[in-house]
């Protein structure tokens, strides 16, 4: 199969550097070819800006989702976006390989999010009627393809669990997995997580190689997220809420973490 | 009281550049002194790498957080990131103006706070101990100081609510509320979000521009969002798991999102 590895770390012999190449050299072993994007030393444009955008004239008011479907049909992006974009249609399956910073990806990669993510591939595709909501939310350009982030943390994994103080993991990364990767149409394996990474050293790490090894192996057996789709009866259209008979229990939200108002 | 606005938007006649000019005259009407962050016309620098310690010795593996320690510690940071910082510690209260791109900032916002919070100032700060987990999480550098996301979006605000398929607004910024903001000690208010931005308009800026002055005469008298604070009681330390006997029915998360497995 074709993986193509988003990879976000300045130091290649930092940790992830050496689980990226890692998963390059296990997957190549076990038949499947790979591509990189290996974001800094493509020295990738992180900012968003009109520099993407070749036909826009300039003396007009910048509107970047306009520009954005405009480029994209018209063919008129920059080269960098378009080979990011060749690469994700030729994937059948893409890891993000990066370290969690202020509880989310890297600056370059949210870039590579922000710039390849263009209207009318990751948004605006599909019809809107009174039963489904544009091809979104497992549907879309990328439905049939399977993402999995792979990412490190210095934080202890209690913190991140359901009852930690940095929130539970997976809600954390909802807005990229559920809001990033599920919308576009990706299956989304659960992450592989490495916490407290100060004290991954060589004598530990074989043992964190194999983890992520099994996890490589799965990733096209493996059962996804099962995040809810949209256009399949569960939520009401165009409100776009759950409907009332569906999850009648659980309120959801971070309000955990939230003190109780006295009086 | 002392203001600090940091903008990312790439186009200065967009409503986010409309919201952070009225910010400014509102507040400087109402006595108070303003900074402006304008990240995209100060073409600020997104990705963390090596050019952001002059002191690194790049013939050894780069360390970002041992880098930034260093750096902050010794006072060999970069100029525009010792800048920024010095705006942070002027100001009483911070204002973010931005867009939510795929749920989340901007790439050159996340790569403001990537560079700009510095070990030993938003993080690595206070002493550890079996009752006291650094400062942190409403102790820290930034105690005392406000902080508020004004935010702008295409979706429907229904897409955004309790039971909205993007997940509740503040879950989805609780990375940001929560981890970036909290984390090193702002007090942080609801945020300002407005929906479905390409209804707005000439005719009804007004009244948009009207409902974002009461929040901005509120910035230093609304309640904050009650987040629990870390050091007083009701995290065990030093797993920083809720305590037992804290919040013992609300399980929290998106799960909502998530489909039952059958069977």
């Amino acid at each position: 199969m074709n993986i193509l590895i988003v990879y976000a770390h300045p130091e290649p012999h930092s940790l992830n550097g050496v689980l990226k190449n890692f998963a390059v050299q296990h997957l190549e072993k076990n038949g499947h070819r790979v591509q990189i994007s290996d974001l800094y030393a493509m020295k990738w444009k992180s900012e968003l800006d009109a520099r993407d955008f070749p036909a826009y004239d300039s003396s007009t008011t910048l509107n970047p989702v306009a520009e954005s479907k405009r480029a994209f049909a018209e063919g008129s992006q920059t080269v960098d976006v378009v080979a990011e974009q060749e690469k994700l249609i030729w994937a059948d399956a893409v890891i993000f390989q990066f370290p969690l910073w202020w509880f989310s990806m890297p600056a370059i990669l949210k870039g590579w999010f922000d710039r390849v993510y263009a209207y009318g591939l990751a948004y605006g595709v599909g019809e809107h009627s009174d039963t489904h909501w544009g091809d979104r939310y497992g549907e879309g350009s990328f439905a049939g393809k399977r993402a999995m982030l792979s990412i490190t943390t210095g934080g202890w994994e209690s913190h991140y669990s359901a009852r930690g103080i940095n929130g539970p993991i997976n809600d954390l990364l909802f807005p990229i997995q559920h809001g990033a990767l599920f919308y576009p149409g990706f299956d989304v394996l659960p992450p592989f997580v490495l916490y407290r990474v100060d004290r991954i050293n060589e004598t530990n790490l074989n043992a964190t190689l194999s983890a992520f090894a099994t996890r490589l192996d799965g990733l096209f057996f493996d059962a996804p997220i099962a995040f809810r789709r949209q256009n399949f009866g569960d939520y009401n259209i165009p409100a776009l809420t759950l409907k009332d008979n569906v999850e009648t229990e659980n309120l959801g939200g971070f309000s955990l973490h939230l003190q109780k108002q006295s009086g």
